[in-house]
């Protein structure tokens, strides 16, 4: 049971941001930018970059909605498992390895981000602009993984519920829409 | 050191909501809305709660900026360093004190917030909006102290700095405006 009232159709964040629709918009307005807009990492990339922060934050929902996200928009069965299970051995680039260890570390704890963790990711060719949207990132999902957790909100346990999520997400994006969650 | 390069005269936060303006834009709008707008919580309980929330996360440019700016609102000589010290014997209302624990739970771990802790809340007469914005704020204050410390931003040592940072932020808001930082 959620700690507020939440309508009962809508779990998880989806709930939360029906809330409270003026505080809503600016987190789907920066989630829209991070993870949609304009960047020299994937969407697939990012959407790793989020299930792999909600992760080290226990953050349930969070992690199996950005989870079914990046399972349908990279081309590689399982991969956010993959990645959420070992990034080392995981099958992605050695650039976007070191960028999921500086965002893992920045949810613990901002300041567990090293020198040579940042000089690790530049070697393998991440530039300022990747650094600066990977701490963002896993910054904006401490807000959201603190935000769903913290209010108890509600945690399907179904899978399908997460790739219906994610397939909205995908074709619909974080920006606020008509019968956004029609079919969920 | 900063991992990426920012304005050296913007420390902290304030050099990063420059260096990349359109995700800057909607964190400013959230925390006018939460921090500014319409509340039954004053201004200077939500800047407290700011306070105390940062400091769980030891992010210490946050830590000093809001608890300056507690003090400019708060008629209570000392008030933000009196409630990081010890939330139960503060000069605060039994209300403010359930809610701070709330939120210092939030930026912990979304779930160590726990029914009793919500159930004090309620008892104090914390309403579902007041129960909201205030892990809302802790989330949104997770986001700025990972976002500041995941990216080594300056922190200043003199609290003069942090003086000025209240007042400018007191009398400006947190939005956008023309030569917000003249005179830091």
């Amino acid at each position: 049971m959620p700690y507020i009232p939440l309508s009962e159709k809508l779990p998880g964040i989806t709930g939360l941001l029906d809330y409270r629709k003026d505080t809503a918009l600016p987190i789907r307005q920066l989630t829209q930018i991070l993870l949609r807009g304009e960047s020299t990492l994937t969407e697939g990339e990012r959407e790793l970059i989020a299930a792999v922060v909600s992760q080290e934050d226990e953050c349930r929902f969070c992690t199996s909605a950005h989870s079914a996200i990046a399972n349908i928009l990279v081309d590689e069965e399982g991969i956010a498992e993959k990645v959420r299970s070992d990034i080392d051995t995981a099958p992605v680039s050695n650039k976007l390895k070191a960028l999921l260890k500086i965002a893992q570390a920045t949810v613990r704890n901002g300041r567990q981000v090293t020198e040579e963790m940042v000089a690790e990711a530049r070697a393998e060719g991440a530039t300022d602009r990747e650094l600066h949207d990977t701490v963002l990132i896993a910054a904006l999902f401490s807000l959201y993984n603190h935000y769903v957790d913290g209010l108890a909100s509600v945690t399907p346990t179904d899978p399908a519920f997460y790739d219906r999520l994610g397939k909205i997400l995908k074709d619909k994006g974080y920006l606020p829409s008509e019968n956004r969650y029609a079919g969920l």
